[in-house]
């Protein structure tokens, strides 16, 4: 048996999300589908992040076995013509040990929210980024986001329908980026692993903290209540992207001489 | 008679270009159609650069003449109204001097070029930028940028329908830069004026540079020789990007206090 690593980029307004769902196009259906047609077998596809309907990926990452061995090139070729035009693209695969495990192995996810904050519509980035028509005060969410950083419990950040079994996590890394005279605001967070819809409530909630209509102060009595109902909405998914993946030197032969990134 | 200056974004691969044309959309008869419904007269909208189909613009300039004075702000909204889901945006409005022209008062263009380079086809990007698959040289095709920059006749460079009187125009700026690991590379190329598909034809060259099949050299020879058919094919229109238009200081009151970046 063969184990194979893929590095996926795809078009989350054009998915049902990632996971394999009866009657709806689903990212990980649509990879197995392919892969069925060009090795004739059926082949399960394992990804580090099940992101929801409307979430983007750069950098998601899926293993899959093959009962021979196919050139890493041909299976690149072969998957993205089976996948053309459908919304996702194979956009590295390399041959990894068989303890490899995509969403296991995983040690760190990094994902991107990106925030239109102007009055106009969008003509080019409208199922790319959370239009918000009020400005925003990107200092104090720069501020607020800090607070998330370090290991909490993100009770009042997750979805009712979370199944994690703990609602502890650690965020590593929470920066807010701004482009375009504040007009494009890009927010980078880290962590080993998310609760479910934890970055789309954050940043829900941080929006809130822009307007003005939380402090810093307020965000820190929510994190430390663990009361969803005072967190904010959760943000739009189109607004979201799985841009990394990131491995245990030695989980992954080729990672360990290439890096993952996009 | 109050004539208003407008900044405009759209997708060019939504529009036949910017010029109004009968049986096709074009962002101008989008624009004016919206307007007519919302002023209730029907009005010419000058643009300061007609782009062709599939060429983008977050910094396309326009203007137009109203019989009755509209707060401006009202006319971003109601404009934008008739407009939605239309892929044009107006971005901005501005009241102007009755003597600014959006065409003919411009002093300075600017383009973006995108190119994603790599082996991967698209799955985010396939509208947004040019999809080279083979390896470019950036160095090369930096240095042979170069060359375009300053007063030259850019008779290689021009398409055969171009209605320019000269073939003399003078670009001013011409850098690459990249993202991603080189996979993203962007050109930001300024000029009072383009030849008809300058742009795309210089892309389409450089690019024939950044794969070793042309020197920087013999991209100096093509200028001065003035042929058409020695410089490279014309670049995909939908990695072209109309971002910036520049106005004399005193040719519009609202640019000298705000600028007109988007």
């Amino acid at each position: 048996m063969f184990r194979y690593k893929i590095l996926i980029e795809y078009d989350g307004c054009r998915f049902h999300g990632w996971q394999r769902q009866d009657g709806v196009k689903t990212v990980q259906a649509s990879i197995e589908d392919a892969l069925c047609k060009m090795v004739k077998h059926e082949t399960l596809v394992e990804g580090a992040g099940r992101t929801d309907a409307g979430v983007h990926a750069t950098g998601q990452v899926g293993h899959f076995d093959l009962l021979k061995f196919y050139d890493c090139c041909r299976l690149l070729q072969g998957m993205n013509h089976y996948l053309r035009n459908s919304g996702v693209v194979i956009v590295d695969v390399k041959e990894v040990p068989l303890f490899f495990h995509a969403r296991f192995s995983a040690i760190n996810r990094t994902y991107n929210y990106c925030i239109a904050n102007r009055q106009a519509p969008l003509a080019l980035d409208h199922d790319r980024a959370w239009h918000v028509m009020l400005p925003l005060d990107v200092a104090l969410m720069r501020e607020a986001a800090q607070i998330f950083v370090g290991h909490h419990d993100f009770s009042a950040f997750r979805a009712s329908a979370c199944q994690s079994k703990t609602p502890h996590k650690t965020v590593t890394r929470f920066d807010i980026e701004t482009a375009e005279d504040g007009q494009k605001i890009k927010a980078i967070i880290e962590a080993r692993s998310f609760l479910h819809n934890q970055v789309r409530i954050m940043m829900g909630t941080l929006k809130l903290v822009g307007r003005g209509k939380l402090t810093p102060s307020d965000l820190k009595t929510i994190l430390e209540t663990g009361d969803r109902t005072l967190a904010g909405p959760t943000a739009p998914p189109h607004g979201l992207y799985l841009v990394d993946v990131g491995y245990k030197t030695g989980s992954n032969i080729d990672i360990t001489q290439e890096g993952i990134h996009v």
